[in-house]
């Protein structure tokens, strides 16, 4: 992964007590080192032209790193007490500025929360900080893994993925991280006079799900399992892009194969891929898709003469290695922007029952502008597509258009280019039940503020 | 499970040479004791009165019983030579009269072939007349079971299932027995003067799925497991039939939940059940479901309020217990017939975008009459229902007035009440794969003669 760009702009001069908040926290580790702190305020919002605008050169006064629930206990006592800000950062692996601190204020580092706390046949309970990648390779002796992942998975933490994400790989099978029984538990410790530390269970926890830190500190997380299939990572060429749609579609829907990924994508886009680009003949289209060991023979059956397999190797995730699905979701607008920063990308949901339909739609509307790379997925018990087309950008005016036109056209879209809560769905206002428990827990309105911008402190 | 009716009309006498067969076939055991011979030559299909009357009294004239797939070549080698006809049975589970000789002859018992060949992470290769539950109590162990079973899994085969059946305990999740993947190889005896043994993989082992087994003997299976679950039984209580109609739609969609029964049934359906009885209240509509126990909280989230959950412990399937998916599927209809035999049952596939309203319609056209059964499961992706409602049973005429009804409204059915394949479907007519399979491996047409009912032999 490129080093993202630093921020050029100067900060305005800490508006908060710093030193105070940081005599209260004793020896937890912290930095106010300005290079170090600019970094880490920062995530992948420069893939939005128009978030790079808005977000570039916001930076927190302080990083704090706590060893342990107590040290963020003692965290959130402190900024209570001072009325500092606290925004929770964890891999940095966000696009919309999730963990960027709009007002400055404590950067709080949870990556040092990682143990596992247990683990048992198809239920893990891990702190927030624990590196997914790390996750999955401690649960493989016993046969699980995680369900679902982010492109990230190598950087992301199980925390911020619960905090900031939605789903990912895994999806096409499992649905997304909203989905009941997708998050069994959250631990999270209140912005108060005296922090709580708070057991949400089940449908509970949604309190904290995709609500960027705003809604309490994660501290543990209680994820299910999937049994840790030999996954085959497997590359599909087809002549034309509608034609790869319906292959990807015909695997999607096959419940009899077991698969974690089925990702079709429009020639150039693969032109654009690193080491998996000799699997990608010129000007096809291409499936990446990871498929169980047992199902692989099935899923070539579907595949029959439609397409070519090009590719079909066990997933292999060991350093110096590209596994194929870190060309997939949000990395493949990461691939292109690699070459060539002209571009960006939207996030959308295609209407399941008219898929091609709907892509073919856009494809004439925006041709040679909107490329389309599609992702299945499950959506409540249906086989649908993501779509996150790569989009030539030229002025956010157009961008606009572009969104209307999807939009008009029954595709939903996740506007990536905004960094509120509100602004990135469809209904354009906070989760009632969210807003809710912001009130119990946040009252000060100190957590990560700005990001559930409808919020009205209930105390000042 | 209650001895099936004897059969009473007499035989016709043997109209082959069963000594000269039996000289043939040397120390294969073999037995033409008329009892026992008439006895397995029966199934459920007397859950059918049409089905009662047409095949009542059919038998084969000698029952042989290999040891080993080498016994299975001397066996079919011994038909061809002396033009016998040869039905292979197992555990005898069908309700349509799968594995009734209809021509008399050999009656092949594959229930010696029992033997697991190998299994790995994700598939087994166990041999056909292994009994469902035998092959996963020893799988267990290592974490694995098969993905479905029929309600029968505690009588019923491998290998019978693949010939006679089509889904069940486990379709909500997998799909059906056809979709790709779930049956990963077959391995056949032909019907020839030379039998050969052939390995059938992938698509080309749907030539003997649901054929009754006139397409070749089956002696192993290669079969796709799934995770071994801790499964959790649930009763769950509703007050309105439709309601937990609504209820089991919510948790099958919910692609979070890992689950393998969802069965929503109507009073007084449940008033015939033994001791799950007194998990269901009088005058109340169940859902019995089988929810693994890490998504069990998310599942209790979803039912809320709208249910009670009456019971939610391990499955057991031990001696002596009665597991819930054994008052599922067809074993419905067999409670209620131990009590009383006036009921007959249907099986349909409602469509997937109005289950409720479809449901609906049936109830408002045969209230008392057409009592709703239905079975969630996957078909083609979608999250949809099997019905098998239990019919109280007056006339043919009147039957076949209710299927035409069921299908005029947009449901299919598969006819329950049939004995060959053809009729069995909605298109009447063969699968064309198989018919000309059946033309390389059967030229004589002595397989199960009768049920692929359109074969016409290409050598006599």
């Amino acid at each position: 992964m490129t080093a993202s760009r630093l921020a050029v702009r100067d900060q305005a001069p800490p508006r908060y007590p710093i030193d105070d908040f940081l005599a209260d926290i004793g020896d937890v580790p912290a930095t106010t080192e300005a290079v170090v702190v600019r970094r880490r305020s920062r995530d992948f919002f420069w893939y939005s032209p128009v978030l790079n605008a808005a977000l570039n050169g916001k930076s927190a006064d302080v990083v704090v790193s706590p060893r342990d629930e107590a040290d963020v206990v003692r965290i959130c006592a402190a900024c209570l007490r001072h009325r500092i800000p606290l925004t929770v950062r964890a891999g940095g692996t966000g696009k919309y500025g999730q963990a960027v601190p709009l007002e400055g204020g404590v950067l709080l580092d949870v990556t040092g929360l990682s143990a596992i706390e247990w683990s048992r046949p198809g239920a893990v309970r891990v702190q927030a900080g624990a590196r997914i990648s790390d996750l999955d390779a401690a649960l493989r002796p016993s046969g699980w893994e995680q369900r679902m992942h982010p492109s990230t998975k190598r950087t992301a933490t199980v925390g911020g993925f619960v905090a900031g994400g939605s789903g990912g790989v895994g999806s096409v099978t499992y649905g997304g991280l909203r989905d009941p029984g997708n998050v069994l538990a959250a631990r999270v410790v209140t912005m108060e006079e005296e922090p709580r530390i708070l057991e949400l269970r089940g449908a509970a926890a949604q309190a904290v799900n995709h609500a960027y830190g705003t809604t309490g500190v994660i501290t543990a997380l209680e994820m299910p399992l999937a049994p840790a299939w030999p996954w085959i990572d497997v590359v599909i060429a087809v002549d034309d892009f509608f034609a790869a749609v319906e292959i990807g579609q015909d695997l999607a829907r096959a419940d009899g194969i077991v698969k974690k990924l089925i990702t079709p994508m429009m020639w150039p886009i693969p032109s654009y891929f690193g080491p998996a680009r000799r699997h990608c003949p010129d000007g096809k289209a291409v499936i990446f898709a990871m498929i169980a060991e047992p199902s692989l023979e099935a899923a070539r059956s579907i595949v029959g003469r439609r397409g070519e397999i090009t590719y079909a190797e066990a997933t292999d995730e060991s350093p110096g290695h590209v596994p194929l699905y870190e060309y997939t979701w949000n990395h493949t607008t990461l691939q292109w922007l690699k070459q060539d920063r002209t571009i960006t990308y939207l996030q959308c949901l295609l209407p399941a029952d008219s898929i091609v339909a709907a892509q073919r739609r856009m494809w004439e509307m925006f041709p040679d502008e909107v490329y389309p790379h599609l992702e299945f997925m499950r959506f409540n018990g249906a086989v649908t597509c993501a779509s996150l087309p790569i989009v030539r950008f030229t002025t956010e005016a157009r961008l606009n258009e572009i969104i209307a036109a999807h939009e008009a056209n029954g595709i939903s879209i996740a506007n990536p280019h905004v960094f509120t809560l509100e602004d990135g769905t469809r209904h354009m206002k906070a989760d009632a039940d969210q807003y809710g428990f912001k009130q119990q827990v946040d009252p000060y309105g100190l957590l990560n503020p700005g990001k559930m911008r409808s919020y009205v402190p209930v105390r000042t």
